[in-house]
């Protein structure tokens, strides 16, 4: 490895003040995915690949890959990555900060006159956070072949219009999807590495400016449950009378965190969120609810975790919609499996930290991300987590610099290693 | 007492069917408080208080008397009345069974040849569901003096204009309202009775078609309860981390129903109802909730009772505030008092009901009623509650004519008794 290898630090600031100003919507950023804000992010950091001498391809979903070709063209390749777009009124390093930190460590190899061995490909993927509508990485999914037909036809809100139609739109090409062909052969990649804003706040609350992911969370998702009991008169019926929906719900929420916390307590990861609760327009003051509308997340990296949960959400519904004369409709079921990162490369990525002497912790991640696509391909991946300040999916998240150049060091330290190997 | 005197139930079945044929509304029935319904239904009663040769007059705050006059007019007279108006989309009988209650037993009265010596007065009262907008029975507690004159300005969600118009618009002097007359004066009401039907399902369950109610309930009321805590990323903010809303919301929610069930153990009356529970509209899928509304009704017969309550919800709040990390935040609070209704009318009511062989049960009511206005003006007032089917404030609302038959016989029995005193 040459001594004098460092990332360039300075061209990922340039990239992230010209996203910023580009992107910004006059409370955070927005690069919708197959949108503006997304083309305009992959043509800065295009014309930075080619200031740069990277060789440049786009693939049929629209990712871009930017390459500095190995001496042995054959071997299989490095991949730096993440994506580019983010949600609406978002932060600008959601997803970007993987990205340019993989132009940081070419830069670097570049600016020190280092040659890999093998190719060092900066991947910036396409509608990762499209992900809440466009079900299921596009654009990771998309590239390995593994991406579900049936999604592209899934609607955006905003535009009423299909994933294949946006896609069709920019000149990609959704029957690649749909035919599951692969722009990425797996036995052509040794190694995905992806670096992100932690997302939660553990990092900063421990005083550690690095994570490296040991799996990525399954989940089982309930869109739309509804508790249905009988509407009556808030005074004139009597306890024995009552299938109040919202009591019945609330003894449920109430006697799942409870579950939660015993399991958090014998240190199992696992969360529970009922990220919505709401009484139907019927409701009213004056009224016992007849009808309560929730939906209810559960993400955890041990699939034994999930199914122990779901045996108790369901052992909790039976017992309650007895007691309680009441019914549970669970609709809109949504699961994903928990993917553990690959072992080895985490401890590769930890040695050189240690090397470089920063601090790091090996932890879960709570939110699922583009990498799992590629473990489940067979691809060894793996995540470095950068602490983050204000949560993620705001525009008041935050991500000091001095920790990105920390962890991109130790990822530019690995790979120059791996690359050369 | 005449041994011929039985109340007139055709004349009331009459007015029944002209009432729901003339204010149906496509579902059920809507008699809105100084509006076309309510004036329809007053029209109604006034045509066939008119063909009876009654005495008929108005009070300011639009109330109508029906009177069948004593022998002696310097006497305290009976008031037999419930309200003519309805919840929009209601049933026919919540409010008119008590008008034609009255109706009924000065027909009879009149078709015996029956002259008390007291006058007997049928009061239609107004704006009774207006309650729930128009806040304190402008009807009642209009013509008793009693009524806020702040709730004058109070405006009609449906119209945006307010109490005070709509009365003006129609030709009443809300002006009297704000000063405080009276047009009834106490000392001058010898018994206000009001037949009503129950609201509840208890005398249906039970198979007893008449109630007799020992008191009427206070309330204390949140209209707009608000829990905050902090918006976070439901996968990647761990348990530790959070100040969830929601499940800070349903431990109270579920903790105040188990202190419930332990005073309906005692055998303590008491109702606590979370008539509506809602995520604000910053909540979506994939956040834990940072705030969440509630609103939360509580009524029971004993002040004491609500005392109890009340410290309950302030410790629980306090516990769960510290605990979680959350703040709550009670606006909208409202209260009134429990108000017993008279026991030696209660008792003479009673005797009639058994003389005439009319199964009954003692029981407090679960709704308020204009009832409490004249109780709280010191005229001896009661409640008889006819079995309904299908609860209230719906169209499904019934309520079998043989049950009202039954309950104002024994009202006729009574009355014939207490106007002959």
């Amino acid at each position: 490895m040459a001594t004098n290898l460092r990332p360039d630090i300075a061209l990922a600031q340039r990239l992230f003040d010209a996203l910023r100003e580009t992107t910004f919507d006059g409370v955070g950023v927005t690069r919708e995915a197959y949108g503006r804000g997304e083309e305009i992010a992959h043509a800065l950091v295009r014309a930075e690949a080619e200031r740069l001498g990277l060789e440049i391809s786009v693939d049929f979903a629209g990712n871009m890959y930017m390459t500095l070709p190995g001496t042995d063209r054959s071997l299989p390749r490095i991949i730096l990555g993440s994506h580019l777009d983010s949600v609406p009124q978002g932060g600008n390093y959601d997803g970007a900060a993987g990205v340019l930190c993989g132009m940081a460590v070419v830069a670097g190899m570049r600016q020190a006159g280092f040659t890999p061995t093998r190719d060092v490909t900066v991947m910036a993927i396409r509608a990762e956070e499209g992900g809440a509508w466009f079900n299921g990485f596009p654009g990771s999914r998309g590239a390995l072949g593994s991406f579900p037909p049936e999604n592209l036809s899934i609607l955006r809100p905003d535009t009423g219009l299909s994933l294949e139609h946006h896609m069709r739109e920019l000149g990609f090409d959704p029957d690649a999807l749909r035919q599951g062909r692969k722009h990425l052969l797996p036995e052509a990649v040794a190694a995905y590495v992806e670096l992100h804003i932690e997302q939660g706040p553990v990092l900063d609350a421990e005083e550690i400016p690095m994570g490296l992911v040991t799996a990525l969370p399954g989940n089982r998702r309930i869109r739309r449950g509804i508790v249905r009991g009988e509407w009556n008169h808030s005074g004139a019926t009597p306890r024995a009378y009552r299938h109040d929906a919202a009591l019945a719900l609330a003894e449920f929420a109430h006697r799942l965190d409870q579950f939660w916390g015993a399991l958090e307590a014998e240190g199992v990861p696992l969360v529970i969120t009922f990220c919505t609760i709401t009484t139907t327009d019927q409701a009213g003051f004056g009224k016992v609810p007849g009808e309560i509308t929730f939906s209810l997340d559960v993400r955890a990296p041990e699939l034994a975790t999930l199914d122990r949960a779901y045996a108790e959400i369901e052992r909790l519904i039976a017992e309650i919609s007895a007691a309680r004369g009441v019914s549970f409709a669970l609709e809109g079921r949504q699961a994903s499996v928990p993917t553990p990162m690959d072992a080895k490369l985490r401890e590769a990525l930890r040695q050189s930290a240690e090397a470089m002497g920063i601090a790091h912790k090996i932890m879960p991640s709570g939110g699922g991300h583009d990498a799992a696509a590629f473990a489940q391909a067979g691809i060894p991946a793996a995540m470095v987590f950068v602490r983050n300040q204000n949560g993620s999916h705001t525009p008041l998240e935050d991500m000091r610099m001095e920790d990105f150049a920390a962890a991109t060091a130790a990822i530019t330290h690995w790979c120059a290693k791996a690359a050369a190997a």
